[in-house]
């Protein structure tokens, strides 16, 4: 339906009813309505939060709308672009049950808002009747005159294909026989019409306006890559700058990712610095932290003189740029003792009671090289405004996309303010939160404006529990707001099945990363295999937070073919963007798991089949989702393996799969036309 | 745990978050507070309409509470009775996941206010950290001071027995050895005082309040009997007066009734009078629809001079209230074309182009005896108090049960003002919802205040059927405000059914509406029988209506005793009290529907199982549930036919059932001890 560009009528004192209203001691306003609207979806919180959605989306909404008595009912959705006044509004679509449903698009970044309408439709009401009048016989004489007023006064405002409608139905009142006229008022362009058109008797809304915060689609689907900077070197003996790190881009975008993530990159303190293997006394050569940020060099505004200068790292990011990918910083709202604001606003911290500085403590173990921000400080306002300052500083040079380090333990209205601000100057910004917490703060960050969120799937590796996560992480209302960046691993995660089990789960936990959501990362050193833990730990044994890692892209037996392939095949595949649809099917044996991604948009529907913890080969019959694939029971049809290029020949619902961790733990199979 | 009764602190500028707020520009407010409430439960539309609940409900009440960081957190559930600022408290308990579940009681009809409220435990983070600390051989002597200053605040504002134990932790700081200490700090009791007194950090709530609606137990528990008095008589020769009709209420108080439903017992209207059997002719003594309300002599205020005055109908009243029975009247807002208004007040009814009224139309009919009112009339302010206050009106008189006509046909704000201005001032009265329409206007018409509601019943008639929507019916959130009262029958409604099974349907329809809610209802004739319908329709042939018709309660073969029976049952088993669950359970044969009640208070369970469509003899196995029941795999237990008094030995989870509808159409089974 094409939209109308208009402002909406409304008239005084019409509103949704919002409370329990008192007798009406405050002068002559207009009654409310009796039309009502109930269930407007989608819609969170009513209201309190916008959803999210991606640049060139059609947002799907329903609301349910009802009156008193019998007249029919138009519904209508209006909609605002970002930093607009201007309504567009295009009709609903009548399912039936009083529920009303439609779409509208939304084209550009930033905060879009939209509202339903709702109005009795008096002349649908009025022909319905005049026809069953008229079939029992009755003189509809008397009838006619209101029914020709309100055509009058849709002509009025018609356009001009709606004008000539409108004046034939007009005209037909005082030429045609009484069942030709009959016969053209209730023809569907003139009804259609009429909904448009007429006086809007018993209008509701469009208030309350609800908002749709719309993203660039990188928020929604990007490969990110993690890499040290100083890791980008040509040996591991010093710390790469940004021009020694440039010469590596090209090897990270052969991999194809979209996205390279940079720890910290400004200067790191040097009080109580973390040695090689976090030890508490590093050696003269140990960099340190990155995220103990701030030096005399500077604090979260320098550039780590390690790596260069700004321009530098301009440099950098033109060059990383041209190659197709995009970096993203890390804000990590913390201090090292050496950081300017210790000594310049000594109230942003916590103090103990003999005056010293509070370090960041975890009972039993206290973090020496970091200083904690005091979001409740009594200069809360100064701290949060230089937070703030910092965040849009980089976004004027150039910086769209953030990794948030641990957001879960700053206020909520700290974030939901910072990320708002930074959104108004710079729409375009994307904001990972790296929240790993209990569920319902992950999910109250991402509600107040992260664009995207880690998530546990670390942690998440038998078939049921993969299952049931994303089936939750799919649904209502998650789906709304919710986005699941999928990392395989993290300079803080290496974890117990990869240890383990080795490249069979290297493998199978990259294709479900990046199968599962069309948000997927890789932190490096995962695609050689690196994999030795700190005993009984999730944490890297001599960890890359603490030194210079070295890493060859030749080395026999990577994965860099495979992470390109996964890559590419999600470039390729309408079924791996986002919004297409997830499902599970069943799969006899438990130890794989089953699953299809369908396309919203035109294309091939996609079946995964992997075996989740590759200790050995697993054969199953699965159960072939067939109704939501559109294939017919008993039909046959092929599948392209997209990792192997193997095409089989499958029939019916119920077909054979066997995976070797050996030679193959997953299949990506595209159901050929 | 015993509630607190105080008012709770709050601080200026604590409040739940509301909106996107700009950056401060409104002076020093205090900042919002770091602990966020979500998803607060019973709450209708974010508390746009109240809950519903009857006198002595324990009201069962959750919350999500969370903060950024990692200290605990205590909630609580603030209340304050109708008519009353008093804020009584009591400590919510934490069951993981961020989750908090309590309740309270409402123990007198009107409108409850409740809140949530949670704020950071100090104490409980601090002692947590010390005996981390502790545990890990830290000095804890600098960190001591904090904790103790805080029992000291909680000290200050203790009650007795509290106090005992603060000052034994505070003194304990001076004199016990160290270990002894840790012991009393972290002490079960010492942690609940704390909760419970320490200064509230970070306090969010009670703000905003929710609602909840309370009724006197007969709003949710009762059986109707509907009778037209003017049948009460002696003979169908003429119209019973009320001093005639009061000599048959022992007939209907036998039968274990609770109220006494009149359809509307003012003058009818002579003009355009409908005849006996809905003719347009009638007799010189047909006595016209009670419905056609308004003569010369009187209005909706007024009494039909035919049952007598005013004094006659509070004798009835009276002599009802004695036997048990309380009266409730028939609101049908409209008039007939001899009403009062319409001569006094034109301008409340519509009008049609040649100055005429418009009678009540659904074409192709049209109502002559019936004027309909316009609830939009230019004076709506004056007819909409004229309505309010005749209910007004009869409720002083001492009627406080109303079965309201059609109300889907009229504003949904005139209802909620009218619920609500007769609430405020008799807050014990019951109105019933008469609307059979669409489901979402029927569940609006709940929300905004009806009592209860008519629901879909008479036309459930198989197992599925009526499995699904009594389901749906004691779903959330259907379950927290809609009230379904089962009618078998209605003067408009003789279904299908009935009118072809007879006499075993009529069995089992009663015991299903008897047994599914614990609101039910019988129009009079239904326990002889009566079942002569309009073909192919479900109107009685030769209505009530319009004419008087006589019963003899001594006809053989009726059906008084199974609904006396039925109507004691209810009274004497809590499991079909309000509130108690309702689960479906398998029964292999699908003719046959199988449910069990448990009550929420001690009491036993019933299983119901009945032959819902009874033309054959029906045997079957069924699946008792005996998880909810209570009962172990495989252990004997014997019910009790509570329609037979036979007892049945069954055992274990399948046992058989046969249900011949020459015997017996259902089966009501109280598990025994």
């Amino acid at each position: 339906m094409p939209a109308l560009r208009k402002k909406p009528e409304s008239r005084p004192g019409t509103r949704r009813s919002g409370s329990r209203r008192g007798t009406s001691s405050e002068g002559p306003v207009r009654p409310p309505s009796v039309v009502v609207l109930e269930s407007p979806e989608p819609v969170l919180e009513g209201g309190r939060f916008p959803i999210k959605r991606l640049v060139g989306d059609h947002v799907e909404v329903s609301v349910d709308a009802i009156r008193p008595g019998s007249e029919p009912l138009t519904a209508s959705i209006c909609w605002m672009p970002p930093g607009s006044e201007e309504t567009s509004e295009a009709l609903l679509t009548a399912e039936g049950n009083d529920h009303y449903t439609g779409t509208f698009l939304v084209d550009r970044p930033g905060l879009w808002r939209y509202g339903f309408c709702a109005w009795t439709d008096r002349y649908g009401g009025w022909i319905d009747s005049l026809l069953k009048w008229s079939k029992a016989g009755e003189d509809i004489t008397p009838d006619l005159p209101a029914g020709r007023e309100i055509l009058e006064a849709c002509r009025a405002r018609a356009t001009d294909q709606e004008y000539g409608t409108l004046q034939a139905a007009i005209a037909a009142f005082d030429s045609d026989p009484r069942e030709d006229l009959l016969t053209r008022l209730q023809s569907p362009s003139v009804r259609e019409a009429a909904r448009r058109l007429q006086p809007r008797a018993d209008l509701v809304g469009p208030e309350p306006w609800y908002t749709a915060w719309v993203d660039r689609e990188r928020a929604g689907f990007a490969a990110w890559y993690e890499a040290f900077p100083r890791s980008l070197g040509p040996s591991d003996r010093a710390p790469a700058s940004f021009r020694q790190a440039e010469e590596r881009l090209p090897e990270i975008s052969e991999l194809g990712f979209d996205v390279l993530y940079l720890p910290p990159i400004h200067p790191i303190g040097t009080t109580a610095r973390r040695g090689r293997g976090n030890s508490d006394a590093p050696g003269p050569g140990d960099p340190g932290s990155p995220w103990a940020v701030g030096s005399a060099a500077g604090g979260h505004e320098a550039i780590d003189p390690g790596l260069g200068t700004l321009e530098d790292f301009q440099h950098f990011r033109q060059r990383a740029a041209e190659l197709g990918l995009e970096i993203a910083l890390d804000l990590a709202f913390q201090c090292s003792p050496d950081h300017p604001w210790v000594h310049e606003h000594p109230e942003w911290f916590s103090h103990r009671a003999d005056g010293s500085i509070r370090y960041a403590e975890n009972p039993p173990k206290r973090y020496k090289d970091i200083y904690p921000l005091d979001f409740e400080s009594p200069d809360r306002e100064g701290l949060w405004r230089a937070l703030i300052d910092l965040v849009a500083l980089w976004a004027e040079r150039g910086v769209r996309i953030f990794r948030v380090d641990n957001p879960h333990t700053k206020p909520f209205d700290f974030w939901e303010r910072l990320i708002r601000e930074v959104h108004e100057r710079f729409p375009d910004t994307i904001f990972l939160s790296e929240a790993f917490t209990r569920p319902k703060i992950m999910y109250r960050l991402a509600r107040l404006g992260f664009s995207e969120s880690y998530t546990y799937f670390t942690w998440r590796n038998s078939s049921s529990e993969l299952r049931e996560y994303f089936t939750e992480l799919s649904s209502a209302p998650l789906r709304e707001y919710f986005r699941p960046m999928l990392f395989v691993n993290t300079p803080d995660i290496l974890s117990p099945v990869l240890q383990r089990l080795g490249r069979p789960a290297f493998e199978v936990r990259a294709v479900l990363a990046a199968t599962l959501s069309p948000l997927w990362g890789v932190y490096s050193g995962y695609e050689f295999l690196e994999r030795e833990g700190v005993e009984g730990s999730e944490e890297y044994r001599d960890s890359e937070k603490y030194r210079v890692v070295h890493r060859d892209p030749s080395a026999p037996g990577n994965l860099r073919p495979l992470l390109a392939r996964l890559n590419r095949i999600r470039h390729e595949e309408p079924a791996l963007r986002p919004g297409s649809e997830l499902g599970f099917f069943p799969v006899d044996n438990a130890g794989l798991l089953g699953y299809y991604r369908k396309p919203r948009t035109p294309g091939r529907p996609l079946l995964v089949i992997a075996n989740v913890l590759p200790e050995r080969t697993l054969e199953s019959l699965v159960s072939v989702p067939l109704e939501p694939l559109g294939l017919a029971e008993d039909s046959e049809f092929r599948v392209r393996d997209l990792l192997t290029d193997r095409i089989y020949t499958w029939k019916g619902r119920r077909n054979y799969v066997k995976l070797d961790p050996g030679v193959q733990v997953a299949h990506i199979l595209r159901v050929e036309p």
